[in-house]
């Protein structure tokens, strides 16, 4: 049999809050059911109805410090005083069992991992070429109407994510994709496109 | 609007005989009709309901002699003592309009227009990224059992397209993606996602 020989791979996926993100990423899931997805450690307290292990790892501040200093973290960060981060662990078992990986991630997590990726050192699991993707609104304007009628924040928050996307957007050319997420079944099928064809690129070839 | 600075782009699709490449790339004239699919020049007389123009451009010896010396063609090449090329003018004025140009070429030619677009000088509109794509078959016992059941070709007609099939697939590397022709509707998925992730590709990034 002819075959392309296969390396399982780092997919990042990128998006401002409101550009659709999280719908597409179930989509993902539901296509590409043997990807292995992360899931962030956290020190916030969990939510009503969140389940430790599946929404995220919740983690005290002692053991996210304990295992931010063994380097088990891809990249963290604080926000509103907590911390998140992605742990390696999970992510070098999935990609040594020839798992594809898909981390969903802000703009400098992406930068840290993309970062992390490129800086590990020969023998290192996550030397790798990561595969990043960014999914952008096809507008500010619809991103701020999108998020009015989510309904989910005041106005102040509605102001202050829409800043941060156009910060977040202005770094679009840190990626190697970009998807506008106009309609979203356009916005999945060019998703799901990049993925497939990135498991037919020749590596090592040209 | 945000939207993805796009240019138009050459797609090389080469496969060996009988790995189903007229019906993927006829699919693909079907989903893709922006796309300038090029027509092959020749010396070779029309056959039976073939059309000037449509199928080829039928040329007389001197009339391809003197286009050759003209420098008007991206690649050519003999078969069976007639001469076959790829004319230059329709495929610039394609990328002129701003439309995406699917070239359907052997190994050969598909190396030649590679190696053109590479050596291109500054100005020349042909000075682009060649996306080249190889459609093989699952196998060359698959690729036998087509032939055979195809019913056009001798015991010796086959046997000397298997072996040619076995050189010509020897040469994978040299393209940049490579989708193995096994379920029809699955290449072709495989070959559109190609496609479509190219045009989110972020050109000039990282």
């Amino acid at each position: 049999m002819i075959t392309l020989p296969r390396h399982p791979q780092v997919f990042i996926v990128s998006a401002p809050s409101g550009a659709g993100k999280t719908t597409l990423c179930d989509k993902l899931y539901a296509e590409f059911p043997s990807f292995f997805y992360t899931i962030t450690s956290t020190t916030r307290a969990p939510r009503e109805g969140e389940v430790d292990g599946k929404n995220y790892y919740f983690l005290t501040q002692e053991q996210f410090q304990r295992k931010l200093a063994e380097g088990e973290f891809l990249e963290h960060a604080i926000v509103h005083g907590n911390l998140y981060g992605s742990p390696k662990t999970p992510v070098v078992k999935a990609l040594g069992e020839g798992r594809d990986v898909l981390m969903n991630l802000d703009v400098q997590g992406a930068a840290a991992v993309r970062e992390y990726a490129r800086r590990a050192p020969e023998g290192d699991p996550m030397r790798i070429e990561v595969v990043d993707i960014f999914v952008v609104p096809p507008s500010l304007e619809v991103l701020r109407n999108r998020l009015t009628k989510r309904g989910k924040d005041t106005d102040e928050t509605i102001a202050r994510r829409l800043k941060q996307a156009e910060n977040e957007i202005a770094r679009w050319t840190e990626y190697k994709y970009m998807v506008v997420n106009d309609d979203l079944a356009e916005a999945y099928d060019n998703l799901r496109a990049i993925i497939l064809a990135e498991h037919h690129l020749i590596r090592g070839g040209k």
